[in-house]
């Protein structure tokens, strides 16, 4: 089980995150492309210090939208969609090859994840343009209980899939994270290492009605953007390490 | 000798040059990266556009400026500079492999490309960022009589050169372009095309005080923003194949 | 009958639209405040070009979209769509006044215009943010079937309200313009002046399919990308003015 | 003697300044309009803020350089500099009033405040660009020695001048800021308490080299940015208000 995180969110002289106490701790390190966050510099910083841990990067690319954070849909084109993400992507790949590093995935960021999930149109135009990359990178989505029709897509191009599974959220019974709004959405201490500890024992999580659901799990996503934050991807990564 | 032409400067719903008329008569396209022209859409076109025409692709990245088309000098810090470079390299380099091209080479736009030619600072700001870059690609600036100097700076840092004249300027004593404000500044059809001739020949230029000057010179710069400008192209074109 | 055209749509060195042409025809002019298309300078030229021929301007709002042009629907919240309109509105009403003019009214561009119509939400939200300027200012929207439903919503928030049909395009018989993507959906001149004097004479279309329909119109939008525009322009300005 | 400090300096998801702990303390809230920070919901919340602590508002304009937050100098032409200016002004003064607030001065920002201090012609661009608008508001400088030719300049344009001084940086004897990598550049506490006392009893502050020079002040620049910034601005509030 892999730890995921996404970095490289500050832009100009505007910080987010705490990406040096974050970035010793995880496996896989989510790089914003300049389009939601992420100026080259801080591209370029951020890629120096995955270079530093030994920490594997993606491209997060995003719609364009620095005030929104990329967090509000945008009607793009299958055209623009699909340009918007190679060039995100190949920023990406270029300078973390400045660095000795490999770009090896791409996890879409905000509301072109949610997009990416929702509606299959999306997810197509996402797909066609990842394997459309001129060498083969993996897309990380999450895992759901679709996860086989999502790989019998990605099957058709080519395209390798990472699944992540969110480790302080709590699911609901359809395997979708419970809305922020609602009570419990998102777990205490205790219940995220409970959840992560179930995860990489058989895979499963349970859900907020207790059932228990089988989910297909590669990564977990971690969230470092406080003390807090970094405190509990230490337990999460003592755990997985332990196990 | 080579013609290069600054193509992809569209934005978005807004149209500038004749590209697919300049495309089939030049050797390198010196395309935008996103920073003063060229959303990722365009880039796209651009780009399948000179594979379908066999054309030799560069990046042409600029200081981020959209509202100013990159014709405004700013004071990017090194660390800025460097990275602003490496991040639109990159992006045109994994878009043009996508489209089976390799890129071969960068030529600052507008105000960086004025500042690297006048700026020793900044000229080694871009010639670090290029050489930086995690394969060889050559740094195309401008033929003048300082180009021995420009040639041992970039032999430092291993950096291959390619020197540009532009056809339709005259020059002054200095080797400098006459300023557009100066009457003759620009040439006519005829005296460009004697220029032309005179470089292909042996190497010089008649300057504006009717001197002779010696140019080390791999590339012309020819326009392409409207049919005047894709004529001239056509007889520069029949003029270098020798028809 | 009033002629409004959408202006000032350039954006730094790209050149859109014939405003100079189209000014000394038209009644209103719908000035780009800078999200999807006109820069301060573009801006401040257009205003210029308004107060010598006497035009009354309004604000021409927009998503924060400058690649998409504003045709691309964003998923923003009330607050970030509110804040959004008033600074755009209140650009353009003070630059306004620095050419001696008033804004006198507010139309909302692409996806934004399209999705107040379509969406009671966003139309909620727009109204809102109209009115709430702190002095009265027109919202204009498309003349429907539906005008009384949105002049009670208006009349709520004390908002006055114009309404705007299109010469040059068919409709169908609920009184939505018919997608650009079916034949027929532009009219020809003659088609063209054939509504335009219809309108004038009992404020009255016919559809696609023969039927009549009565429409409250206030003003009728026309367009000036092309010389063709200008021209069609001149004739309704012509039709109009001798009615 | 007021106290001015810079606010409204977020960006959508990104924080900047302790805004609600500062304004509590100051007069003047000199304001981000877009270019450098403050997208339109950050305005919107910092006006509000404004009006329920009876704060001053001025617009904070800067060069168009977000991911540079407007501290890296730009060539703009005089065209461009003061629609520039105007479209921010403006979008401040229309929102302003929306609060029920009324502009009251302008205080460039970052590098265009530099520019304006070192550089004539920047200046006389900027003084025309305020007394240009379309009512009268203030421009708020730097105190300098040189500060009645500044006031000859702006009279001549019917400008108002407001003059600020830094109560925590060290001058040089020419009336200079000391730049912040030279020692002493930025006081401790007590060295700061001591320059506001000293301006407040006679318009004075000693130099770096110990000389005493009068400076004509008419408000302190103070800055919030982290919990000792507004400790600061406390004690600064206290010091005045016991005079």
């Amino acid at each position: 089980m892999l730890l995921n995180c996404d970095l490289g969110e500050s832009f100009g002289s505007w910080t987010m995150g705490m990406d040096a106490q974050v970035m010793p701790h995880i496996d896989q390190a989510n790089i914003a492309c300049g389009f939601h966050a992420g100026d080259p510099l801080t591209i370029d910083r951020t890629l120096a210090l995955a270079a530093r841990h030994g920490v594997s990067v993606g491209a997060h690319p995003a719609y364009p939208d620095l005030a929104g954070f990329g967090r509000r849909s945008m009607a793009l084109s299958e055209d623009e969609l699909a340009s918007s993400l190679r060039y995100q992507i190949a920023a990406l790949d270029g300078m973390a090859r400045c660095h000795g590093l490999e770009l090896a995935y791409v996890k879409p960021h905000g509301a072109l994840y949610n997009d990416m999930m929702a509606d299959a149109a999306v997810r197509a135009g996402v797909m066609a343009a990842v394997s459309g990359y001129h060498r083969s990178v993996a897309l990380m989505l999450q895992a759901t209980p679709t996860a086989d029709s999502h790989l019998a897509e990605a099957a058709a191009l080519d395209l390798p899939l990472l699944f992540e599974a969110f480790a302080d959220r709590c699911y609901d019974d359809e395997g979708r994270l419970l809305s922020r709004r609602k009570p419990g959405a998102v777990h205490d201490r205790e219940r995220m290492l409970a959840q992560v500890r179930q995860l990489c024992t058989d895979n499963s999580i349970t859900t907020v009605s207790g059932a228990r659901l089988q989910l297909r799990v590669d990564t977990l996503c971690v969230h470092g953007d406080n003390p807090e934050g970094v405190a509990a991807i230490e337990a999460v990564r003592a755990l997985v390490n332990g196990n």
